[in-house]
């Protein structure tokens, strides 16, 4: 492209340099940005410094958070006995947002994928080990992606927790509400009928 | 969304304020920029907030500029009496990327938008004409979009510059390279039809 100033060159650079944004939409905001009044540059450039350098992640359960301990880990509304088991932080907000879990969460960071160089020492199992034997911990629960590396994790967090006394469940494959039979993948849908449930009248 | 740490909402909300960017794209934006060493998260923000403070426009065309008058106002070996009315600083890119044009640009800022509220005296109008009337501009070329506001504006522009001895044109409208007669809105196809230009072997 030919910028005729080196401000609005090296802008649309950085913009660009965020995932899924190509040389044209950078552009487009920077142009976009020029247009807003000045103090709201400066504000969306002081959250990102301030997100980036202040946050922090929950020292129990490695979700991010703005303090030592989250909202979550820290609420007395939360069931401690029951763990969720998740990839990363967006998976909790997914959840959270369904309103339908009531427990507390521990976010691994990621899934073991010796392909891409991450080994269980990568992973916050280790932490999630020690909670489990301290006891409190009745359900572990785990919500994985449905893919080699995340049955591969399960398997070895599994591994890990054997001998303890807690139950572990991993949640519900199935089709998904409102979707029709014929369009689902055979995969998905035989475990529908493997793991069917009992009839409810709602 | 549910957040659990404050930071991170707000800095969701103010990249999520851009043009075309939901929550969620948002969302992965921000969480990839924790992933991001700190360095580059202040390189992205001080270039965003530089750029919004320190651009400037050029005096002569309104091109958004590093300094008073633009590299393309400034360059010697461009032609001083041809003039290219854009409406903004992307077309002049998008021009200046043809390789094709070797004159200068006005940048209008807009076109003419009753509907808007963008009249006449909103759009660097009255300094085209000053400049017209100077004495060294041999030939306009209007490359508006060719909408009622782009035909409004280039009627407009037209009025004020009657009298003067100046050649005003108009950039082509037509088939695109490489598109297909059968599949070309009909508009289009009778332009080019009606402003057909001899044939030249190449």
């Amino acid at each position: 492209m030919n910028f005729s100033s080196k401000l609005l060159e090296n802008a649309v650079y950085e913009i660009s340099q965020l995932p899924g944004i190509g040389k044209r939409t950078a552009l487009r905001l920077a142009l976009h940005l020029l247009k807003q009044p000045n103090g709201q540059v400066e504000q969306l450039a002081n959250s990102l410094v301030r997100f980036r350098n202040e946050i922090t992640y929950c020292k129990n359960c490695h979700n991010i958070s703005d303090t030592e301990i989250c909202e979550i880990c820290a609420s007395f509304n939360r069931d401690p006995s029951v763990i969720c088991v998740v990839e990363d932080v967006r998976d909790v907000m997914a959840i959270e947002n369904t309103g339908q879990y009531n427990g507390l969460y521990h976010v691994l960071g990621g899934r073991i994928s010796p392909i891409d160089g991450i080994g269980p020492n990568e992973l916050h199992i280790a932490s999630l080990v020690k909670k489990a034997k301290e006891g409190t911990v009745k359900e572990i629960i785990f919500a994985l992606s449905n893919t080699m590396e995340g049955d591969t994790t399960n398997f070895y967090i599994f591994k890990q927790l054997e001998g303890l006394d807690i139950t572990i469940s991993t949640i519900a494959r199935g089709i998904s509400v409102g979707d029709e039979l014929e369009y689902t993948d055979e995969v998905t849908l035989g475990r529908s009928i493997l793991h069917r449930i009992p009839f409810e009248v709602q």
